[in-house]
């Protein structure tokens, strides 16, 4: 097949990920509701919402330009591929529920045991995804070698594997762990520029 | 007609569509009301709401893959395409509306007869979609050979059908039929992956 | 400026509008409220609901319909266009409101008159796009041509603009008014097609 | 690595951009809630409404526009550059949020002063943006040469800032501000075209 054929297909997947992730970020800051007078106390609860809207906007973020590095070096997209990538669009689109619920519950363990099952999905979603894609391209293709050992996924796996247990414990404790796979992602991918990508 | 001006021609139409089905996938997922507390008790009600969503998801998922390999293989678009894919567009806007009303009342007769209607509205709009594309490209075309004599699309419209009567009779035998279309066009979607798409 | 750099710019235009276009059909589908019960009397006022709905559907679908092939004729964008562009999804990003309102309050004189001064805004909107685009690319170019005297455009404005007053008269005339604004661009379009589009 | 490579690359980034300004825009419509009656005494307080969400849809049509020209000119893209836009994003996307409570409590000071913290952190969230790009892609670029010394972009930065502490004073003061910022972008910007852009 020609490679402009191929190219198209995959850049079909993006956009249409890109349309779903657009929309989740959206949505996700549309659920901090309008406080319910114009003062200082009436948006108290509002900043408690907008720390949690933060972690999962970064989580987006994150699995945006992870998705956009990974489909970057993808040649082949196969069915197998496209039902992969919309099973973590599935745990994606969950967010904005357990965000919102952790927003007006965040002291509970359930809600925040709950947020680490949907991270957890989705990290699990994005881990076959990977595999999926390089099945399709082949062990010595360009996808496989970017991708390599994929240590960060299996430490994010881990984390909020970690943080669902854990969150019984204490619900700090859980989003400690949900924040340190941001930051795990987040910093690298900064040095990562510098270093000239 | 130079045949890239054609390509650009299909992508929006296609753009356009994906738009459509990423806003529907998230606002089905944002009808998944926050729970009501932290508790167990308080998340009852979201787990039928959650299978409720994950077959709509997985409908829109095989609609969106289904309008992928057409538009692929599409090397012409006609008006009369481009209103025939607002007409699936039209019926697929439609799904969260009953999403959300069989997640409530699941056990009812008539929500489930209707998500029915909803559904076979899409499978025939489907229908007409592909015999117009077959229409601007000739009996001779890449399309037509591609999609050969849609036994699938007939056996959807079918069982849709019977999901919408036998709904009256149970609600629980329409969810089988449902579900039992989306198993139809998920699991050979896979297999011809592996044979190698 | 190369030709290729200038069909980029009119992408992405194209694609910003569409993004705008999809998010408003999907937003009026959900304004679409479940009904409170699972009975046929608890789903009645749904049916004017769906009427109105399908009414700016078809609105949507129709100027989605002539920006395409507004855009698929320009050649050159001009920050002017843009903000014609941006004035024009304005008017199309308050259908959901009133499409909301006249489903409500459909029997009443108000609302009815408002649905009209929104079509008739993006029907304004529509023609001052029209007129940049040409004053961006010369009287002698492909799109000036192809627009023609835009009788249709001039039509549809003084149809919407009737409904706006004939509301104050009777709703009913009103929205037979935008019914057949609706006729007026749907039908033409069909017809150009099977002549060889 | 090759030309094309790079602008596909920059082509993602602004259709994900432009996915979630699109859904910005038709979710602060959809705020504006629907009368609850049919009178011109019910319509009222959609009149302030109407106003405060113009004023962010020309914000949001601003910030399109300026991200149109800027990635236009942008050749190179890194992760940071991918971080600098989400972070801008993040901004824009909180816009509907103060919108809707501005719309609601537009006498008092502390939305008004919040609206212009949003507005301030959008605004410096786009000086990193072009600062991020600058050294993506060198001070001898044509983004670089593009920019220039971005005297708008500082004054717009001073002016929010203005606005967040004159809120105090008066509310109107800080809406003056925020009308001021949107007029000094739009104006030129008309000018501009009509030079020949």
């Amino acid at each position: 097949m020609p490679p402009t054929q191929q190219r198209w297909d995959s850049g079909r997947v993006e956009a249409f990920s890109d349309g779903v992730m657009a929309v989740i970020i959206t949505i996700m800051a549309f659920e901090l509701k309008r406080p319910s007078g114009p003062t200082w106390h009436d948006l108290t609860p509002s900043f408690s919402a907008l720390l949690v809207y933060i972690l999962s906007f970064v989580i987006i973020g994150m699995y945006w330009n992870n998705h956009h590095h990974l489909f970057r070096a993808t040649e082949r997209i196969s069915a197998a591929v496209m039902w992969a990538n919309l099973f973590l669009l599935f745990w994606l689109s969950l967010l904005p529920f357990v965000t919102s619920w952790v927003s007006e519950f965040y002291k509970a363990h359930l809600p925040a045991s709950i947020f680490g099952v949907v991270a957890l999905g989705a990290a699990i979603a994005y881990g076959v995804l990977v595999r999926t894609i390089i099945q399709a391209n082949g062990k010595e293709s360009a996808v496989a070698t970017a991708v390599g050992s994929d240590v960060k996924g299996n430490v994010s796996v881990a984390l909020y594997a970690a943080g669902v247990g854990l969150a019984w414990v204490s619900p700090w404790i859980a989003y400690g762990l949900y924040v340190t796979v941001a930051v795990v992602w987040f910093v690298p991918d900064l040095r990562f520029t510098r270093a000239g990508a």
